[in-house]
């Protein structure tokens, strides 16, 4: 069922400030929820809230914790996230990174101690809407064998780049995962082959069947030994900028996926004299023959979020059903 | 057969200073064809200096030339490459973004009309071995369909991610096809299947066969349409940062691959700090069960390395006799 969007918000807000969050903050955490899911990002938008609200009674999210500085040189910053919400330090971060990005033409924060971020492309768009390039990546609990290896030892560490584009900005959000656990677990329910390979079965053999994957523990990083390697690398970028723990540390620590960390680059650029040359690489990129429609990063999710507005937000039934009675 | 590291650089010194070129350029240049064939980059050690002779020849790189500023705002500068050898333009570069990071914590550098830098591995590990975390990438010539289409437009803009570390850095380089055309043609007179599929046969059937991909030119991204976006996304960033041509214009302009773009990013950090943080990360990587042994990227080139300078350089036969006769 589709959902005013003002109401899917209004919602998320009620259940905060029912917790004795306050209305600043509660505005805030709701309307990255409600985004999500206007853009079709269901796994980070209604879906998990739920969780997010178990996180907190748990007392493994602070809702009124906000970052403390750690260190600072010149165009680079350390921060503490204190465990606030993954989504307001995340937001804190990029807008730090911005106001960097602004004096010196580039700014890099780095933040220890933080929550799940959610969709990580929020905060790349928050820097393009702000005429900004930006990039930013997140640790996380291990979830994809090394290459070679065959239990979980590395994250999926989103890594998000964004380019200001006007009509729309351009906008990759990847995970290092072939496939998310949520779309194993979608193909799984309907007992549908995936359309490229996922993961190794359990014994070994590349496969398409999600049910195996999620058997195996043995999900694919993109590009096989090229994943695998930048996995690792964004984790230790990630790890050493920040001084916060690693995946190996959140994974071994036995606690659920907190205390992660997080790096946010902004880079001032040129927009007026960069219209025509993003227009042109990728009107170049769509001139292909092609199968299926060739699509710029983010482009789909700009329509999403058009439909949304326009229809309302898809909500599955079940899960609103069980936000409401939150 | 294997040769000693010096003989080597000599012979590409004695071939270059044939040329005019002066012993400073020409001993630089000799270094980082030695340094590739000594860590077993061959395609751009060896075999690829009959080819970088020839654009010298057909005055496509310049040896004498020298990069130019173009503009400057705190930690960010742009450069023109006046389309000096592509390796020690990107050499400079690099130096300039590590002297930035060196005032500022961080800086990045993107040059335009530039030439092929050989390995992006180079320029990685020069922060590196500076102590700086290095980041780089360029564009390329149109060799990968975008995701959807049939008909190459991206590059394969190779991702170089290089962390400073005691007792070998890890550096990520990483183009982002599955796999090199070179590697392709080495399968394909092999007559052996990839061990992963590395793109699609003229039918749109995904493959292991090398003939087929190289027949329809159509090999693949890492992880198929993220691969793709994230093709795109560096152009993009390459392309605007530097001000200069992209994958699209320097494929339609039917001239060979040079004048390409290129952005060197390094940042500071604390290497005596990280020491602890980033055995860990990797100590914790290799725990995993394993069917093949677990490695860091770059741990292999360290091995190749070490064998190169004690046993001599591995070259081909007949690659190094036409170098003696050039």
């Amino acid at each position: 069922m589709r959902i005013p969007y003002q109401q899917l918000k209004a919602e998320f807000e009620r259940v905060l400030t029912g917790l004795n969050i306050n209305n600043n903050i509660a505005g805030a955490i709701a309307t990255v929820f409600a985004d999500n899911s206007r853009d079709g990002v269901h796994s980070h938008g209604l879906n998990r809230f739920p969780t997010f609200i178990e996180y907190i009674k748990e007392g493994l999210v602070f809702p009124d914790a906000v970052p403390t500085k750690v260190n600072a040189f010149g165009a680079i910053e350390q921060w503490n996230g204190n465990l606030a919400p993954g989504m307001l330090n995340a937001r804190f971060c990029m807008d730090r990174a911005i106001s960097l990005a602004n004096d010196n033409g580039i700014g890099c924060v780095a933040i220890k101690n933080t929550n799940h971020w959610m969709r990580g492309g929020t905060y790349g768009q928050q820097a393009a809407d702000a005429g900004y390039i930006g990039l930013c990546f997140t640790n996380t609990i291990a979830n994809l064998p090394p290459w070679g290896g065959t239990e979980p030892r590395l994250g999926n560490n989103p890594l998000i780049i964004a380019i200001p584009r006007e009509g729309g900005n351009v906008v990759l959000d990847m995970a290092i995962s072939q496939y998310a656990f949520g779309k194993l677990w979608q193909y799984e329910a309907q007992n549908k082959p995936l359309p490229v390979p996922g993961g190794y079965d359990t014994e070994g053999n590349l496969t398409t069947d999600a049910a195996a994957i999620v058997e195996s523990k043995r999900a694919l990083p993109i590009g096989f030994w090229k994943g695998s390697g930048l996995s690792l690398v964004l984790d230790l970028l990630a790890t050493i900028l920040s001084g916060g723990d690693s995946t190996a540390v959140i994974t071994q620590s036995g606690r659920k996926e907190t205390g992660v960390s997080q790096v946010f680059i902004a880079i001032k650029t040129d927009n007026e004299r960069n219209a025509s040359l993003i227009e042109q690489i990728i009107d170049y990129t769509k001139s292909s023959e092609s199968d299926t429609e060739i699509l710029f990063p983010g482009e789909n999710m700009l329509r999403t979020r058009e439909q949304s507005l326009k229809e309302g937000v898809w909500v599955d039934e079940m899960t609103w059903e069980k936000v409401k009675n939150l």
